[in-house]
């Protein structure tokens, strides 16, 4: 039985049977906009701006065509050891053995099949149109055909990368890397040698892994990891109980957390607070729990304070020259209707963006994005003018 | 005509008819707890917990003995000058010559004369036991006898200080230091001509002038005492129009500015995330408004990154040796009554700390204070125990 599901509207009983939750609470959630259908494309597919009993924020609701409801988890939150060794030791009490694989710095996507295409959902549970576009050409669509109810969890790491730019892992321009495949509804992730085994007959890229270790020695062999990972710039690592039942929990390298804030702080005033906050703490409890001597720790010092104020600096000296502050990215693109689609999207999104004119490369299109952050712009121009903070 | 005047308790319709207010919206501030009594002996002392069109946070409002109403206005604020050349110019554009006076670094105290005694409000409104001692011990009394409608601002400076006790004054327990004074109900500031020559006959201490400057001269001429009071660890200036018609502004040494997160992040969990931030910016800006070499950069950059992470990290490992993280300050009394006071008033602000026996010395009494950060020694212990942040 096909039957046909009228776009941007949810079946709200249908749907709480579903879900299990009282359909005041699911019609109370929509009308405050917390349950909110797609803008694009896929005005079938709701999503959760905010958690609910069990429903992460970032999952995904729909009907599919014989009706039934299927719902995509949002991303677990993996939490962060502040002090690697008490954390393991707390976290896999019972694990004998540890898997550590490298946390890649890009951007999270959910790929699910729908309506015969392949669909990338972001961390928020919005279709991304240039990921979608991505997922298709990079992945074997015959996994999502012969295992329809499982979710592939990646990073989209690369240079062509709207959101997190990379260049530091070679990739020329998008790749997607596996961390995770987890079943639909349930959320249910699947143990990491069967993740391993699919992604192999799929030829899918998956997150390096760094190690199996013994839980008393996995601390130890971590920190090693993070040094080297540090001085390649790359990020850090995730600690997975093979079997997939104690949730992961991650630990990042001090030039990874400096990088995030040499590129935040060019924006100074549209950073969060939090953002500074979190950052330099941990900073703090790494050098605290490696004993570091003065010489390490007055590099670590100077690394942050470089990484805060050197590119705060420019920005405003570049402003004094009437300079505007931006952030420059590109995307590649196969089909000028993806970037239409993407143009939409961004402004959807608030993003404040000029999209250059795509330049034909091969049988694809080069597209330049300048990001406007108006607030820093605004507000370092206001001081040049005189104004008071 | 005498009348008694109830303790605690505010005459809502004589008091709206004095501050020009509807008595609803009095009713509703006392009802909300925002204009409230004095807990301690004074409790016919109210102060506002919020501005009000026109009367700051921290004004005091009060019935003399004969009925009438007296409002002390709660310290004006002192906005900041970010870029400094830019802000005097704008700020200062009808004003020949600025005066540039020391900003010290203690806490502010309003002190008025009320039923004989000498009283000294904090900037929130309350009156300060200990503060009280000091100003009847330290300041002549004839003044306010003389000057009935004035009230006089100062900085508390010295190491026998609960807030922010400070070495680098060469002061051996604790120093008052006018630096306005101003109208009682209308909060009008004298000019500072005026100020110094009731300073002078009255035998006050006064913030330091630094100079008085050409406006055209004056950021250079700031700019080097900034340099000069940074070294000393002094914390910066404050620039004055010597009619006190136009509202002063503030600027600080980056020693200062770093000198305040090496002493916060100590307690690192009991920072304000807003507190980290400002102080960073304020660095970015004055950085790149002096065009500093790389060398000087870096320095300054060494010496935010070092104001931050080492005293987390000392913290970090104290906590791990089992130690409390406490925050010692010391005050010296004269009466062990102002004591008892002190630790009540302490108490009702919500402080957490241990008060040592007193040791008398000479005829005074000095006493050590354990200020306990909970929530620093806490968070720490929980993270050697494995949590996750």
């Amino acid at each position: 039985m096909s039957m046909k599901i009228a776009e941007g509207k949810l079946d709200i009983p249908a749907a709480a049977g579903y879900l299990k939750l009282p359909e005041e609470r699911l019609e109370n959630l929509t009308q405050r906009r917390l349950l909110v259908p797609n803008k694009g494309r896929y005005q079938q597919l709701f999503h959760f701006e905010t958690s609910v009993s069990g429903i992460e924020r970032g999952s995904v609701l729909y009907q599919k065509e014989n009706g039934e409801f299927e719902l995509i988890h949002g991303f677990p939150k993996i939490r962060r050891a502040m002090l690697l060794e008490p954390a393991i030791r707390k976290q896999f009490i019972n694990t004998k053995t540890l898997c550590v694989e490298e946390k890649m710095n890009g951007y999270n996507v959910r790929v699910i099949l729908f309506q015969e295409r392949l669909i990338a959902l972001t961390r928020g549970g919005n279709v991304c149109p240039y990921s979608t576009e991505k997922a298709n050409l990079l992945l074997n669509i015959d996994f999502f055909r012969d295992n329809p109810d499982y979710v592939l969890h990646g990073e989209m790491i690369g240079p062509e990368n709207p959101y997190v730019p990379k260049e530091i892992y070679g990739i020329e321009s998008l790749a997607f890397f596996v961390f995770d495949i987890r079943e639909k509804n349930t959320g249910e992730p699947v143990s990491i040698s069967r993740r391993r085994q699919l992604a192999e007959e799929y030829g899918f890229l998956e997150a390096p892994l760094l190690g199996n270790y013994k839980l008393e020695e996995s601390a130890e062999a971590i920190f090693k990891h993070i040094q080297e990972l540090g001085k390649i710039g790359h990020e850090g690592v995730v600690i997975k109980d093979p079997e997939m039942i104690v949730s992961p929990i991650k630990y990042t390298c001090s030039q990874s957390n400096c990088s995030d804030l040499l590129h935040a702080f060019k924006f100074y005033n549209d950073v969060g607070r939090d953002y500074l906050f979190s950052r330099v703490v941990r900073e703090g409890f790494q050098s605290a729990e490696w004993s570091e001597s003065e010489n390490e720790r007055s590099e670590r010092c100077l690394r942050l304070g470089e990484s805060i104020l050197v590119p705060m600096i420019e920005t405003v000296k570049k402003v004094r020259k009437n300079e505007r502050v931006i952030d420059e990215v590109r995307i590649r693109v196969q089909d000028l209707e993806t970037l239409k689609e993407f143009e939409d999207y961004s402004r959807l999104l608030g993003l404040e963006a000029i999209f250059s004119e795509p330049e034909k490369v091969g049988d694809e299109y080069l597209i330049h994005i300048h990001k406007i952050n108006r607030s820093t712009s605004d507000k370092t121009e206001a001081m040049w003018n005189g104004d008071l903070w």
